[in-house]
């Protein structure tokens, strides 16, 4: 059953635990992202609408999300009519494949992708729920799509923010070359102290030279004791 | 002038500020190179010796240390002779392109590096002091040519731990999968806390999956008062 839950301190948003619920990877990825004040933003696999209306609170940019499922795009409608966001942010339920018969290419200045994380094999494991296994598996979509479409959209310089697991960055770093977009920043996200990193932000630029990467400063989400950083908590509060 | 210095609590290395000194990065690559117990490992560009000394202190192994330039080779005799590391440890005074003319071809279990960092470029600054420019600058090697003579010496699953700068990580990642190296773990070093990374020390595998990289815990050089941090003080002591 939908609920209405408390996404930051000034947003709400809808959720179903049956079919979606946005995580901590949406929260530190529209955090982290260094968005433009102005222009367009496109969220790409924006299920129901996380990352989308985090960074409406901090950009004037218009944004566009699209959705492959269409339970999760109107969803995010809802949410966006919830929060007052009609004027600003638009939802597009259709493949990331096809977002060229919404958006003119060329013409974004960022993009930001929360997308499904898993690699799909004939003998990989995948949630029996079939909207969770779209939103986690690269059943309709793969890292190679996400990157040929935000090199579509994005104009000149345009960057390109992503959340991902660790595990796929020499793949992430493989299909950006194939694109023409060069990776210049990565943050890693480690659960606490002394573990590996679970989650990793990306930026990356569409025609960039390919040098000069930097590794941001690592974050921690919890604590020693298991509670949430101040650093978590501050994002929570403020988005 | 040639000195010597204290390396670790039980090692000691000659030196000449003039010709090469060993830094951290020597250190922590040796600390976290997880260096089989037996068999035969070569320290590629190995300076004055200090990463091949370290790990003499955690194997068995033989250690074959393979350097160019021919003062730093020399140092590094002395220094083994000074340790009594003569029965483990062997220096060769060559270029790394011709190692297989002293060790067998697929028959390393490890190899250790801490190259040259800077790309040469017609106008890029060099060290006006050839040795240090030579240490510094790939003049007399590359990441290509290190990645090639890494998969000619290993063993299939034999490991390189190398020791480089993040802003290199692509091209040591492209490096890699061109000579069918899996670049496995990566961890950052920080030289204090919210900084970026200025280290990176990589394990890539001969013959290994290209997936599944693994992003180690970070590790901080300072603390914020300015001293080394514990950690730091603990490898000093240990190697």
């Amino acid at each position: 059953m939908n609920r209405i839950d408390q996404l930051t301190r000034n947003l709400k948003i809808i959720q179903n635990d049956e079919v979606f619920s946005f995580s901590i990877d949406a929260v530190l990825l529209a955090h982290f992202a260094n968005i433009p004040k102005k222009g367009i933003v496109v969220d790409l696999c924006s299920g129901n609408g996380a990352v989308g209306l985090i960074i409406s609170e901090k950009t004037n940019a218009k944004i566009k999300m699209i959705e492959l499922q269409k339970r999760l795009a109107t969803m995010s409608t809802e949410s966006i009519e919830l929060n007052h966001k009609e004027a600003q942010i638009e939802v597009f339920n259709i493949p990331l494949q096809d977002s060229l018969s919404v958006i003119t290419h060329d013409s974004c200045d960022a993009i930001v992708c929360n997308p499904p994380y898993f690699q799909t094999r004939p003998d990989s494991k995948k949630n029996p729920n079939p909207y969770l296994a779209i939103a986690r598996h690269e059943i309709h979509t793969n890292l190679n799509d996400i990157m040929h479409c935000s090199k579509q959209l994005l104009k000149t310089r345009g960057k390109l923010f992503l959340v991902h697991r660790p595990d796929r960055l020499i793949d992430i770093i493989n299909a950006c070359q194939s694109e023409g977009l060069a990776v210049k920043t990565c943050r890693f996200i480690y659960p606490k102290i002394k573990k590996d990193a679970n989650m990793v932000i990306i930026e990356a630029i569409k025609g960039g030279k390919q040098t000069g990467l930097k590794i941001l400063p690592p974050f921690y989400v919890h604590n020693e004791n298991g509670k949430y950083s101040k650093e978590m908590m501050e994002i929570f509060n403020h988005g």
